[in-house]
């Protein structure tokens, strides 16, 4: 037997999913070099304290602060410090250098992916990121390779494990989103600041970088409309379930025709009502998944762990072996395409079902006249239930009306909305909700 | 711009798939052109008869009896005419010609792959079969691929919608199995003949596919242990609802280590009961799922339409354009791991968990002489529940039991249902299921 080959790995970042990494390439070492036909050698891991406490008990030799020349003399760089700088410029100088690049930075690639996939492409080495969405969910290489020959018009993902979490807490147990949160951070499911998870902003970078690689045309964070879940309250969520429904945070990238016939995408994250029955329904804790739609394929769904050093570290891996095996082969790498060449619509062009919850007065011809304005708006509804309730004490009646729309456009909903409000029938709006999956 | 490559696609067989993948390689073609890199032109395609009647409307002058010209001439072959022979020779034929191969023939794949694998190893080309299990789902490239940096443990497979939609209709209706098979062949979901799919052979042979490349190592279809859903009665369905459980036809394919220590996989088909929050037990009518679990990436799954012209086309096209892309590329084909080198289990090593329902004397101390049988073979109880029936006009008590077993291995659960029949307070055994996923 001919004496295997050896390719260097540099280890960028040693936080949660690092150090499994590191882990699984010492321990797993002999399984690895089976299946990529070279040995894959730790050559060091790149930190900012090299006596910083860790999760998982790495050799101390392994560690440097000098990051740089580490890249400089590896085959294969996997880049896991998150961030923008110094990230970008060490995987610019990694590629121009010829060597394969694993990360799981989303933030990067949503802000500046496009910079990154040129490098790659003219060094003819490949820049891999399956990592960067749902964790250890396979979902960017099916929709690369597997999907290649099919037309995806839709996708919706559950792509923040943090919001499922308190979504589906607050769904089971009835709490308020901050009772909720608390909860998850307890648990280690949120992080001391949740920003970045509750307003959405993480779930927006990796829908843009579903879109992009679903409609073979490059998204940016810019072009991706973005609401959190901090003002869904516990009654959004007791209305939606009274009503078959579950809400979750959902990741949106779909072909749609705006009012002029202009084709284009819509890309958005924002709270969405699913007919319980839905498979993405089913989606509780912090699990991920992503369900797409595809010309041929149909309905295809992907379900797995969105977060986790383990799990992610699994991605990453997967990443990096596939990467190897090319290099051991020889031949260029693959290459993202980007010939799709459609344009990123603004939310307004979007259509969906709609959710309104309504405060009413309790007299004769409420429903007739919050029908016909609606029917003014060219919004059409598909159902319309009235609930009366009695207040024991008082004897006042009050009056609660639920509707939810066919499809129609943002703007279209957003005009009937604002005139329901000028109706002097309604005491108030008491959910905005948009709904997918009916 | 300069001109586009053209590559030749020879396409044998125009079935149900076959039809649906010409349809879109001539509707799609720029599209595919601007994926792949270069044309991909339908060079030819052969079938039996060129006259017959086609699902699709095709040009009549791509029609050839003569598939060994075609396969001579192609830079890329589509075998979808399914069966033995011709198939397996034209493959080889194509493949040591030095074209690309993309195959849904999971029946020849099962019998004889390691003979493809080889050539195609040999010519340096790439031979995909992602049509070949669980339809438009993509489960293969992301075991090979997105998973080669994992340690698979378990696979557990709903990968045959003729059975999934009989068993559906029995858990929903509480049909006897011939009125659901009856109602599956009306609607199209089962064949005039539904031996290959009732029998477990279709899973079968895609279970041993999905071993194999789960545990880098070839599993032929002698190494799968195959029971189907003929015996499974609407009784049984009804009695494993009130348990909670709900009963399908898996593939299973595990790592396990048996009596004596021998690591190995088991790879088997049987109908199981799954607890009804299992996510597998949400896969309803005739789609197909596959549930992963693996020591880092934790428990994944993949749903969508396991069968269908269009569903499987889609797979078709997307294996299409990888293999192209590499043409285009440069670099030899990407070959299947083998260095796993792990043994197939028979069935006797396998553990699992029991459903045993009894038709039991109502007399004192029944369930401590089963419970005491039990234990002396080594089988731990997890549910003991038993209900009294009385015939109302007869007076006439009868008492029926039902245990599931903690896992233990199929040699002493055999032995123990063996040994209870001996039992005089036994009047009948009155069903023997496996459990997975408690």
């Amino acid at each position: 037997m001919t004496e295997m080959r050896t390719l260097k790995v540099a280890l960028l970042g040693c936080g949660n999913v690092g150090a499994q990494v590191a882990r699984i390439l010492i321990e797993d070492a002999d399984a690895l070099a089976a299946r990529t036909g070279a040995r894959l050698q730790l050559s060091g891991i790149a930190v900012r304290n090299v006596n910083a406490p860790r999760d998982v008990d790495l050799p101390q030799e392994l560690f440097t602060t000098d990051a740089e020349t580490l890249v400089k003399d590896a085959d294969l760089v996997i880049e896991l410090m998150g961030g923008i700088e110094p990230a970008r410029t060490l995987i610019l100088s990694a590629l121009s250098n010829g060597a394969c690049v694993v990360t799981g930075n989303k933030a990067l690639l949503a802000q500046d992916g496009p910079t990154l996939y040129e490098e790659a492409d003219k060094a003819g080495v490949q820049l891999s990121y399956e990592a960067a969405v749902a964790g250890a969910i396979p979902i960017l290489r099916p929709i690369r390779d597997s999907l290649s020959g099919d037309r995806i018009t839709r996708v919706l993902g559950i792509v923040n494990g943090t919001t499922n979490f308190i979504l589906d807490q607050m769904d089971t147990t009835g709490a308020q989103f901050a009772d909720a949160l608390a909860e998850a951070q307890r648990l280690g499911y949120a992080e001391a600041d949740p920003t970045a998870d509750v307003q959405g902003h993480d779930a927006a970078a990796k829908a843009a970088i579903l879109a992009s690689l679903s409609f073979h045309t490059r998204f940016a964070l810019d072009d991706v409309h973005c609401e959190g879940i901090t003002s869904v309250s516990a009654s959004d969520i007791a209305a939606a379930k009274e009503a078959g429904f579950v809400i979750k945070l959902l990741a949106i990238a779909e072909k749609l025709t705006d009012a002029n016939g202009k084709e284009g995408v819509s890309v958005r994250v924002h709270p969405t009502l699913l007919p319980r029955e839905h498979p993405l329904a089913a989606v509780r804790g912090a699990f991920n998944a992503v369900f797409i739609e595809a010309e041929n394929a149909g309905e295809l769904m992907f379900y797995g762990q969105g977060a986790g050093g383990t799990p992610t570290a699994s991605a990453v891996l997967g990443d990096l072996v596939s990467a190897a095996r090319r290099l051991v082969l020889g031949g260029p790498g693959r290459t993202e395409t980007t010939t799709g060449h459609v344009p990123a619509l603004p939310i307004d062009a979007a259509t969906t079902s709609y959710y309104i919850g309504l405060d009413v007065a309790d007299q004769p011809g409420v429903l007739a006249k919050i029908a016909q304005l609606f029917a003014e708006h060219g919004v059409s509804i598909e159902i319309m239930r009235q609930t009366i309730h009695r207040d024991a004490e008082s004897n006042v009646e009050s009056a609660e009306l639920r509707i939810v729309t066919h499809r129609a456009s943002e703007a279209a909903l957003a005009a009937t909305v604002e005139a329901v409000k000028g109706l002097d029938v309604i005491n108030s709006v008491t959910s905005v909700l948009r709904v997918e999956g009916v």
